[in-house]
């Protein structure tokens, strides 16, 4: 069998409807091994729902999901091995529900960053890029579009490869093309 | 006379005031033929108004303006030929027109996408990328973006070329440089 | 002692939290000279003290910080020279202040691209893009949103060189890689 290999850490980055995780699937699935969906939402969301449904839908065979929604370094930890792929969609979810259970955000996001370079086998995180819009008139919006940025940030200086999704289309922001 | 001669479908993407319909106009400006100027917008609106005008004034001769905010491919197969040049702006303000008549995007969108190949001649769309902020709070907005993330997809992915505009300056996304 | 020479205006772009200050901090940093950092903030806000707090943590020694919410023009002009380095942070929030002090906007902009060709140093901007987001319901936000995305293009325009921010990472906007 012939097999692409992908870096070990990867972040694929975006707007809203950017075509980010369909990207990231298709990247995931050029590589021989178990496919894992880590999947950050709740169950509670009726948008979510259909959002997870149809990222179902799309992908192929051969993809085992995990859902869960706040303890993401613990997971990896334990999914990662020399035979896996885990894609992480998404870390902004992720984000909002950190920050909805009031946990330490920038102490979560540094223990996230911590443990990539020792995981056994490759991660694909999936992220919204939120922070080129109007300044939101909502103090909270406004925390969450710093925390976003910060985490998008770390999470970027950790990764081997970084690509910018617009309209579909990649644009590779790391390596420097 | 020298021409340069542009693609058949090109899609110029990027945020309000990025310049993408003066870049739009350039590009079609290069190519000897008829030009014309498909404008979506509806004669309603005073800052709608303002931005065709504004467009007028920046445009140079040998531009006939269509006005059709809703029936854009039957317009686009009457209007396209071998000596023509349309450029479309833009398709979020279709959209837009779209969801308040009620019509049925998803259909109407891959009939757009659907009518490209055979038109007679080239055409130039111009689209805002409009999600790369916060998630509106406002149900109709989410559910705009949603649907304006995936016609710029539907419409890149049918797309020759596909340009970004950032303050004014073009980024290739199509073809891969 | 070596140092790189920076061109006479250099654009950084990006969204919130995107990494533009400490990008053109370190590229100011690059070169020989005396560093100036030119604040728009008012001492006012709360949000805004907190940020200057953090810029001023990060920056290395050998800054000068002259705080100026308006007048930039005259503050460059009086700065620049031979031996002087400036970073302007930002040209979003010096809109904001002009507006707020109803000031005549696009008389201004105008002014400043036409001081920037005889400015006797280096200056580097450091700018939001805020039009990538669905349009904002309030109207003093839209007419914002457009001004912001004309001050980018005009300094653009007149920039040697542009970079565009996002997750920290820098893409060449100008001149075209």
């Amino acid at each position: 069998m012939t097999s692409v290999s992908i870096p070990p850490v990867t972040l694929v980055l975006g707007g809203a409807r950017s075509g980010k995780s369909a990207y990231a699937e298709r990247l995931v699935e050029q590589q021989a091994g178990q496919r894992i969906y880590l999947a950050t939402a709740g169950a509670g969301d009726e948008e979510m729902a259909e959002r997870i449904r149809r990222h179902r839908e799309r992908r192929g065979e051969g993809w085992r999901t995990v859902e869960e929604p706040l303890r993401l370094v613990p997971v990896l930890e334990a999914e990662a091995s020399g035979e896996s792929l885990i894609l992480i969609d998404c870390l902004t979810l992720w984000l909002s529900n950190m920050m909805f259970a009031d946990l330490n955000v920038e102490y979560e996001i540094e223990r996230l960053v911590r443990c990539l370079p020792d995981l056994a086998g490759p991660v694909v995180f999936v992220s919204n890029e939120v922070g080129l819009g109007i300044v939101p008139e909502n103090a909270l919006a406004r925390q969450f579009r710093d925390h976003a940025g910060r985490l998008n940030q770390a999470v970027a200086a950790a990764a081997d490869a970084v690509v910018f999704l617009a309209a579909g289309l990649p644009l590779q922001l790391k390596p420097q093309p």
